[in-house]
């Protein structure tokens, strides 16, 4: 890896006085410190690891590049929904108002939507009252859209609005989109921080530890997982087959998993598996339930997509492939090969998917999306652009947009977490012997 | 700093063979890494941090020094209440008994008190299927107490059973007497592993970052806080006050207070605050009233202690200085306060600190109890003793015991969370200007 | 009983053709059938009840009193919070406005001051959109208060704002006042229609066989009483106790015990029982702990009083009788009993009252809160006044408020609701002997 | 109808004083009341009904039919999942054994399957520990199955353990299936009492006014409601339809509609809509999303299946009519529709049907489910057979099965109930007008 590309850009050099209520000596309020612009957080916190590569560290800073009452802010949310995203506007808000004394704050509709037309007629200020009373309700107040951005179109928008910073709270997608944005900016000598809070319901964006939403999804899931599991144990040999989100990291599934006790086989899409033979899913199902009569398993919208011979790849309005449905064909499959058998199995399927993506934030996420939203409003506040906000060993950060979607965080197989799953579920390779150990 | 405070002992020196199922390319299982001897975590994950000051990483070994089949375990919990106890005991239970094939495992009742007589006939074999059963749920099957434990016939009771591995799941109080225990085992001779998993609802251990619990607890603290903001709204000048765990450290305080976004004033034992004078919370509180007409306020039950004249200081029976009580005392002042100017206030005093302690615990922190369990397990199974399982920058560590009982964790005043409270909260330092500087 | 006592008076003759909606086959709508004048809902569902004693029946009228589009509409919340109060709120709105096509709706802020100086002034219209949000809210967006009201001023403003139906939902004292005011209304020959919802957590109203909130109330209680228990079984010899709401009344406290399952006493009101000798909980409490080690205890705040040897009457604002407070009194008394005895317990005592009354309505209870709303409505636009609604016997019902006031219900010790308390708590009759089979 | 329907048999006579602890005079306990045999209660609660038709009440009596000491119990659960299953166990066993005296109570495996060849090697006594611990879990510790029972081989099981009460939780088809057995046991002589305790989730069955879990399906539906409702607020013209439970009645979708208050169609079995045309559904919905953006739709998994034309009836195991999925055709026809005229729509589709039965029963259920058990034991030992336990008009009764099942209860299209949703709702009648009128 390379440092450079670890350097966060800055849209303009911050050369004023912080108007940041909450941190230095001003008289006002309790002391509390800045960060200085050289403070860094190590990417790899293991001894031995490299000490050259480090993250930009987030918060206050003594100076900012934006005089408060002469700015123009907007926030928009895109892609699915997710827990938090209202926390995270909420938060924004407050610190741009509170903290800082923006008062000019648009809400954008509808995400990229709504800096086009004809969406872009319903950009609207944001009102105060309104911003407290959403901040631990689930879904957002600004509405998501999926479509691919027409830059040209947002950047004349922006222009047309005076938006002196945007703020882009969405997946890897939106930041691609916030990258193009600050592209189009920067080639018309604009001086627009643009700066992203990354959503992901799956917690796969690169370089960033957690995101928001993230444990609320797992919360959820375990309680699906534990439905699954009553039912399965109430039937003769019933099988509960729970269906998770994650399109290409299993980190939703794997979590639940470990969260519930109560899953027996745990697939996800960075682990591979076979479904025949006597070492795939089905032969080993079989044996389980000779002896346990009733089994739960817990699989990840990505994985064994492989097994699925579809032919055609599908992908969504903003270019995401879409996953083949492991959940229904798992369904099938497994009933097939016990109906050929002659053994009696209750398969109860499952897919909580829309119940999470809707939840409000638990506690946790709360604060985490409290501390990203006032993380965002300090980085563009001090005049960074292209970026996000995210959390690294135990510190809040600034990551460049170009890095942190450079490739999806994945489990490792070899890792922490997917040994504490298989500690947890007590599951077998699943694939043949020589496969296991290659 | 020094180093050598960092350094965890071994009873033993790990010789044999590891047994355990999920780690290594033994052709059973999938080909998880072990962690290596010498792997270690970075103290300061702060670019200029001292590199020296590490810990050793928890996780798996290629040798162990106990033999699985000839080794008898046992397993307390001691001090209050916490969510998740029974998630630890049975993880821990799980990874002896299915990871690596110990089968002999000891429940120890009442904590301490079940090491020694009468209870100590108490002691019994723990159950797979009960153990299995249990995970998900609160309280502790093994029960607790409060005791100052007699070293001696605790030692004897660990050589009447042939106890190998001890695991001490509790507070700093326990893990005194742990280490206690360990220098009588290291006085008489006997190689007896003796490892904590660190249980502080207030997460006031050092040198852990997070410990099992907390996050349930802020959600149902918040859940306390969001009634109380209820009550407070509904009345003519409603005032909620909300009174929380934390004797020392006031992170469940600070933390639900972030993630209510609903307390207006957050006290906790690491700040100062004034209930008279100009800036005084009394005189703070009627300036709010007169322009919002409600207020919330969430202390912990350690702050303020200084204001209230009691005179005699008091003990709980393990010696932990009992606190006084601070909810009760702003509440008799505040309605004094008011009473004395004649305006009419509706003050709803609220303590849920029962219903918190005894939650089962939720997802985020049933992976945690999880993760400490096995890593108690794996670092017994590997000889390590006078230690207890925490983590620390985004892993999980070895942490001695002298070392994590030499001081309390306490909120910085100038650090990132305490500045998000005041963000969120938006209180003033509530002393006088002079003090706030100083 | 006397059938007149059943009798609900008109303010105004229902002579114009209905605008409800829903009901009628006016091609507008689905054919729903209007409430007949004279369908009546027996009193006593039991063969051989005298058959002569009925309450009016709830629903839409073919004609109505008011002509909606000239019509001023209000409402008030008072007295203590109770889970669905902005349900009902919402609802009688809803009902007004969709389904009549009243338009002008006020909302009185801080219930009967609202309709006083100086509070009148902040009376407001109410908004739809803002109706629409509130419905699954808890505690009351019109804020709520406790005073006597002052009739005549009451009335005065009644007047001045032309208000022709007034809606307040609250306790035995606010339906009281509805009365008087009801009163002052006829002496001054002002057609106006008063219409009561009766709201009582304790579910101890007269002749209404549910109330809305208390189904919640039971809900969140036995969450309370899991912690008890669940602190109980963890420590040696350990008692939960836990007080909860019930003044005259133990309904909550009896049901929740049942819905538990885990309280072995329950203590309301309604039945004597003496905590020394033989036969009173000392003992049996004592006899207890000796061979089960732990025990758990709900008592309704109005239980016990005469245990209690206070000399001095309390009462609230509104006249009514403030409890001693029987669950401290308990604590110290048990805490003391086996101090005496040299038994170590550990007693863990808790009220969640404020928790409850702040919850937002579960569902059967929204159901109920919706249905009592528009029954409100279909009431008053058939010009009753000087009523509450309230169910009976599977049905919606008008009551009289003079009969609605007349007595507090009360759990019969005889009756069904005690006998499967007894049958669930396994207690004994914690009185001595003769007085029992009295 | 005729009274004689209403008539509940006997399998013996009740000629032994009572051993029930909590009723009558008998120095041991309070003094709670028997039931008379003479008590009964009215089938119509109105003024002007029938007062010839009647229940028998339930409840303890002063004689029973069996020596408890010397009876043998059995319990089975059948059917599908419903919250309160365990609860139902729990409460029989606790009946049985502390009020009564009855020590040999048999737990069947697997409903109907459990009293056959082979499983009927599985029954085995029920432990006390283990029923207090289950009382408030979801699923059943006996395991459920639908299959048809074979009758004879069922006796044979019976008289083989030589049980003299039979305790039949499960749907109507279960009841069909106790009848049955009784008559088998009739035909053959034995005067073994079996007892039903209706179960379904979709509270269909007849002459029952409530049935157990069926409150806490409403809970959770609207909980999947209120997240359909977010998904379809946040996208452009979303769409929220939420399939939930209910082939021939529609009252869990109808609670849930007026419970959740964001369902904008409630679409039922017993209410006929169409899809096409000026009044269809579709067209219905085109011109909300044109004004409003958003739609919420509930509909009944029995509703609609004229609309579906897919020639063959399938059915399940035990005979019911499976229901042609109404869920999925709507999804496709109304992404179609929109498909067809170009309009963006995005609508998101979900069925929670697996996570509401599995859950645990709520309080009033917990409620409910213990006077159930109560109430069917109280029945088997004063000899009543042939009967389930019901409720009507505020109190518990006792039905004949064959009246119980010779029809399913239905929302009423011009009732109360229906009238609420309507009114909740707002919706059209979905029908052309002269279709309406009828």
């Amino acid at each position: 890896m390379d440092q450079t590309a670890f350097q966060v850009k800055r849209v303009r050099e911050p050369e004023l006085h912080t108007t940041h209520r909450f941190a230095g000596r001003d008289g006002q309020g309790p002391s509390i410190r800045y960060v200085r612009e050289d403070e860094r957080v190590l990417y790899d916190a293991l001894v031995g690891g490299d000490p050259s590569i480090s993250f930009e560290r987030s918060g206050p800073r003594e100076r900012i590049a934006f005089a408060p009452e002469q700015s123009t802010a907007a926030i928009l949310t895109s892609g699915g929904l997710c827990p938090g995203l209202n926390a995270v506007i909420s938060s924004v808000f407050m610190s741009l108002y509170h903290h800082y004394g923006v008062k000019r704050i648009l809400g954008i509709p509808n995400g990229y939507a709504g800096l086009m037309q004809p969406y872009s007629r319903n950009i609207k200020p944001l009102i105060r009252d309104e911003m407290k009373k959403i901040a631990r309700t689930g879904g957002s107040v600004l509405g998501s859209a999926r479509l691919k951005p027409d830059v040209r179109a947002i950047v004349d928008t922006i222009q047309a609005y005076g938006i002196d910073m945007l703020f882009c709270i969405g997946g890897d997608g939106t930041q691609r989109g916030a990258h193009a944005i600050h592209e189009e900016l920067s080639r018309r000598g604009l001086p627009v921080s643009v700066v992203g809070v990354p959503k992901t319901i799956d917690n796969d964006i690169g370089f960033v530890q957690k995101t928001f939403g993230f444990d609320t999804a797992v919360e959820i899931a375990r309680q699906a997982i534990a439905a699954a599991n009553t039912e399965a144990e109430c039937a003769i040999n019933g099988i509960g087959l729970v269906r998770l989100m994650g399109r290409d990291s299993g980190f939703i599934t794997a979590c639940a998993s470990i969260a519930s006790a109560d899953v027996n086989y745990c697939l996800v899409p960075e682990v591979h598996f076979t479904l025949d033979g006597e070492h795939g899913l089905l032969a080993v199902l079989e044996r389980r339930l000779a002896t346990r009569h009733h089994a739960v398993i817990a699989v990840a919208e990505g994985a064994g997509q492989d097994l699925i011979d579809s032919g055609t790849v599908r992908y969504d309005k903003t270019g995401n492939k879409l996953a083949s449905d492991i959940g229904r064909y798992l369904r099938d499959r497994i009933n097939a090969h016990f109906k050929e058998n002659h053994h009696e199995v209750n398969l109860k399927y499952s897919d909580p998917s829309y119940i999470i993506r809707a939840a409000p934030a638990n506690a946790s996420d709360q604060i985490l999306c409290t501390a990203l939203g006032h993380g965002a409003v300090h980085a563009a506040m001090a005049g960074r652009t292209d970026m996000i906000v995210g959390s690294w060993n135990g510190q809040f950060t600034h990551v460049p947009i170009p890095l942190a979607v450079q490739g999806r965080k994945l489990i490792e197989p070899e890792g922490d977490l997917w040994r504490t799953v298989l500690e947890t579920t007590g599951q077998p390779p699943l694939v043949p012997p020589q496969e296991a150990l290659a």
